[in-house]
């Protein structure tokens, strides 16, 4: 497998043609950003936690049924991945209330929700990621009904795929986002699903183990990376 | 029919008990506010245009086989209506971009929408009304599933009465806000449908005929009211 041009450079991942035009290779960066943009840094090798973590959790996703864009891990920081057409929507899905929930809502950080709440963010820098709903979908043409109703479906089944193991690793799942994609008509898990895209806390402590960190200088960043990747490899050690 | 304690006042309406315990006397004011009660006034007459025209809108929705709270015009600024227990939710219905969806969405005010957006918001002052989703709604317990899909779906029948008629009043309904209730396990529509509470184009010349006018302190306020009140009532004027 041969890495190509530069086709996009994100906040957190270069992506590369490849010699095989269905296949990106994804490289994961060490940069760090927060606060729609405002706040930027670095965090010691989060592209090796972020690419790993996100390639045993998309085998998990996968071996439950559900298509992702993961081929194979290339290197600590690089993932072969399938292009996909991205759907230009974020889907949150919360367990429990924080960060910009709690305002909404008017409830405390640490509210447990009765239900996993979805929600669809338009995946637009400039307008700082909006909250949207379904219906803001179909008259903007963003994505299809179907696909629209399919990605929450699917945000809410990862759900419980992504808590079963984390709960085995200690770590409440408080929130989380996704991306996903189409190929071939069929919508695919596309992106990353690391500490930089979950809200996750440790079930004793309550000690955040995430973004979070960063965002509000908390610090101890790289070690909280590395101490879900950590967890997480040991709950999935082939034993 | 006798007025009694005043239950509730708000800012557009004060709410009083009456001898009949299924029913509230709701009269009318002139006050006016805006961006989130930052903005305080009066418009004049606005009690009087408001009752009577939510009269006149209520009764057509009637007509189409929606139940609304509206029992009958008791005077200028009252009107009789059946007491609700009021689901927590604005529902607000788009024809076309204005206010707060422009920047949401990244388009400019007039855009027409290729189909009509319907949103909920949770009605509470002190949050600022924010935005939410279905699954906000369920997990937080503010309306039954079927409650919170059933005011969307009355939300765009009513547009659909609504811009019947206000089109041959040479006016365009751009957007719309509802609030729903519950009596004996039914949903009716409540509060008011009026120029606070819409937001009206003149077709042809594109003018504001509603409380943008006075939010954006574009003057003729008062008149603006009149006018749309006049043009309904003409419309609907049983000839
Ligand atoms: N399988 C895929 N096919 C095509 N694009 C993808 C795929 N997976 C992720 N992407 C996109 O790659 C870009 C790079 O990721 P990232 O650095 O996180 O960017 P951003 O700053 O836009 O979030 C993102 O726009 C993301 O949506
Ligand atoms: N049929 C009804 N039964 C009970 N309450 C109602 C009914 N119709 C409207 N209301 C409520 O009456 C209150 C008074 O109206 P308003 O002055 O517009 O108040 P607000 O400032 O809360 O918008 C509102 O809370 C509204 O939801
Ligand atoms: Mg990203
Ligand atoms: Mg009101």
């Amino acid at each position: 497998m041969e890495k190509l041009e530069l086709r996009y450079e994100g906040k957190a991942k270069r992506v590369y043609a490849t010699d095989q035009s269905e296949y990106f290779w994804v490289a994961y960066k060490d940069d760090a950003t927060a606060l729609n943009g405002k706040k930027k840094g670095q965090i010691a090798d989060k592209g090796e936690v972020n690419n790993q973590l996100s390639a045993l959790f998309f085998e998990e996703i996968e071996k439950a049924g559900i298509l992702t864009h993961f081929v194979k891990v290339l290197s600590d920081r690089d993932m072969l991945v399938r292009c996909l057409d991205m759907i230009p929507l974020e889907v949150v899905v919360r367990n429990i209330v924080a960060g910009s929930l709690a305002q909404r809502l008017g409830v405390e950080e640490g509210f447990v929700l009765s239900q996993p709440v979805v929600e669809l963010y338009y995946k637009d820098d400039e307008l700082g990621d909006p909250l949207v709903n379904e219906s803001h979908v179909a008259a903007m043409g963003w994505a299809s009904d179907a696909n629209t109703k399919e990605i929450q479906v699917l945000g809410l089944e990862i759900n419980k795929i992504l808590r079963a193991i984390l709960v085995k690793a200690g770590i409440d799942l408080i929130d989380f986002k996704l991306e996903f994609g189409v190929l071939d008509g069929k919508v695919y898990l596309g992106d990353e699903i690391s500490p930089d895209t979950c809200r996750y806390w440790d079930m004793e402590t309550r000690e955040k183990l995430d973004k979070d960190r960063f965002r509000r200088d908390l610090g101890g960043v790289e070690e909280a990376y590395q101490e879900v990747f950590r967890r997480v490899k040991k709950v999935l050690a082939k034993a």
